[in-house]
């Protein structure tokens, strides 16, 4: 049953809100109201008048619920990832940098740790916050630092995602730091930096796949069923590959 | 370290296959020849010259390892579904149609227990058997049965999928043994379908996301980067939505 | 040379506008200001500052310089039908609805002859407007009526498109007034609508293609080539197919 | 009415076929047999058992007349390339390489004449026999050599498309060549090759517009509407930019 200070979202039509339950609270939409006091001591799945009621998943408390300080990594990308890496629930995870904590929040949910580094500071801080207030932060360690100077040990990770500018200099350390044959993906938001990543990745790792992932939406009513209007064009090209002996 | 048995992951370029380690057994490509008796005693990420061997991860199990009797769900779709609803360690996750067992070994290694249906026994069978053979099997409850025959009690399941070609009958039973708020989600291979489930959700189930995954593989050559002349132009529709309270 | 008068398009990085020059006129886009005064005289392809100067195109007439009363057919769709139903210089097209002339302004460029009818008032009075104020409608003979009203006689011809809500009741008289072999596309945003045209055309019409035109746009910074964030993502299906003979 | 020597397409449910009809020429599909004899003498449309009969649009002509000894520009890029370069019946237009003559044929169509340079004499070969065997050349002027070499006057052509593979040391003369503001078309298979033009073009030409089409087909079973299973994925970027006055 939902309580005072529970998450949660709410749907009218297509909109989607997601709210922290108060006393007081409410939500207006168009002309309808939803009292917050209607929804309390209610199951989720609730319906009041055009409004329904629901217990948030992780997309939507990432889309919805994540404060931003850097464009974040969606969730058809971060889901995508977490599943190419091979992660379970035995898995230490490398992330770097954290960015606002999208994909850590993904990777939190299934691994066994996540150690995360970023060297801002502001973002730092942003990430720790949006994942401790959702409870995601438990299985997280998070550090405010360049991973070029963090201590780690030879072969600690099971796999690692890198999402940073330039991920060339970082290539050694992360071939270092993982298990033999471990999977490591990267982000890249040009064709320039996918190209560049792949001259580097010689030597160090195997061959590599390079995606986009592409999420068409379409609208719900059953007598007019078409694809949404506009959809995202891009968000970033994703490289995977694996670690090879050297 | 690799060893006799064990299913490995060969790349050579840009193929993939998936053997078992004979200490007799080899792969011929082209004119190169990998003996498997080079692989054993080594570790992941060996390569022997154009060849790299690793361990396989679960996407590369479904689409080269699992014997196919159906349609299968695709990893892209599989992955998208399994977070999608939300699942993490503590799931009890529904699911019918087994079909060749593809989503369901994506579920299971998510979820606390997966309990899966399906009406035709060989169907049943082979996906048993995909699972088995990869060790995918351990916290899943195979049933050959429609799902309409299943005796399970009310709001037993934390969400479901289905993946049937009529999935309309099943709705009020779906409805029933789900938690309040669950997450659901269908496969419709055709726009007719979804048009005819969405008009026949209303009531029992909330305001609905219809979708389609499109994954874009590019060529890996850095100094000619683009996408491959081929893509996968569609697998399936699929359609989320949650339970609402009655 | 640009005379007062001209229809000009100027770009300004990624803006795009459509002007009418006048002596007195300017554009002022951030700090920037373009006095027409310095384009008057001055040949397409010249550039002030930042801003560059050309006759526009025809897809940019349509984009940018056409009053919208309905849903317009996209450049990208209306390049793809003028050739699918192979008009050249000979042809005789029938076109219905006229709606906001979209379609209508790229087959006038291509045919010899264009009868197009618009049953609502509005509509026809602004595509007429729309075409006449940019030269295009020399060789269109516009219509104010239901096409279903239409005197024409049999066999009259060459290729013919159709964009109304429902096209079934017209199918039996298009197919009439085409010349044997002839093609023929309709324009249908939902998926729903294919499906019953497609029911509809058997006997009359041959086999159908149906389709749709997705356009992917990139960003024009070298150092950092990659899609643009959000794209287009439908804007109709197309269905074309042929006369029977009967 | 069909006669003998004709060109003809014929449909057979989704397959297609281009035949040159003989008295004494048939084709089989699976079962069926089609005789032309049945169709000399009969309109286009003419429907024989489950065989359609029709005159061949551009494009079929394009995709299963013509002999190719190049990765030819598909039909969908040839149709938008026309009408971004703003061609009608009174456009002197270049074009270079030739390739197998699939661009050729369609800009043929459209404008008044075509300048076409190919330095690879067994491709001019070609292309000049695709287009004449179709009676597609009237208007085209073959040439067999580089486009560096060719002797044109100044200012001499309408617009202009380039498909070579660096297209870069070109730039400067088909600056010269074309009119002040006339509209320029490249065809680049990878990133690498627009980067690299995007930032040649400085100076020359003003601001580009890069972008591919992509044509989603579906299946044309109405209860079972669907896009197809594979698509094509990539055929090249296409980059548009105007000549700008120096």
């Amino acid at each position: 049953m939902f309580k005072e200070g529970d998450y949660v979202l709410i749907r009218y039509g297509e909109k989607k809100y997601l709210k922290r339950l108060t006393k007081e609270g409410s939500l207006n939409v168009r002309k309808d109201v939803l009292k917050f006091s209607q929804i309390i001591g209610k199951p989720p799945g609730v319906k009041v008048g055009k409004f329904e009621v629901y217990e948030p998943s992780l997309e939507e408390i990432i889309m919805l619920g994540f404060e931003r300080v850097t464009q974040i990594i969606y969730p058809k990308d971060a889901f995508f990832i977490a599943f190419k890496l091979g992660i379970d629930k035995s898995s230490v995870v490398l992330e770097f940098g954290t960015g606002s904590g999208a994909l850590c929040a993904v990777l939190s949910r299934l691994a066994k740790e996540v150690y995360t580094y970023e060297a801002v500071e502001k973002f730092y801080k942003v990430a720790r916050k949006n994942l401790e207030r959702f409870g995601l932060a438990e299985n997280v360690r998070f550090h405010n630092m360049d991973f070029r100077d963090a201590p780690v040990e030879e072969g600690f990770f099971d796999c690692a995602f890198v999402d940073v500018k330039d991920p060339v200099p970082y290539l050694e350390k992360v071939h270092r730091v993982l298990k033999t044959g471990a999977q490591v993906g990267f982000l890249l938001p040009t064709a320039n930096q996918v190209s560049e990543l792949l001259k580097a990745l010689d030597g160090l790792f195997g061959s590599a796949e390079v995606l986009e992932i592409l999420v068409r939406y379409y609208k719900t009513i059953p007598e007019r069923f078409r694809p949404e209007d506009t959809m995202v064009g891009h968000t970033a090209y994703l490289l995977f590959t694996r670690k090879l002996e050297s």
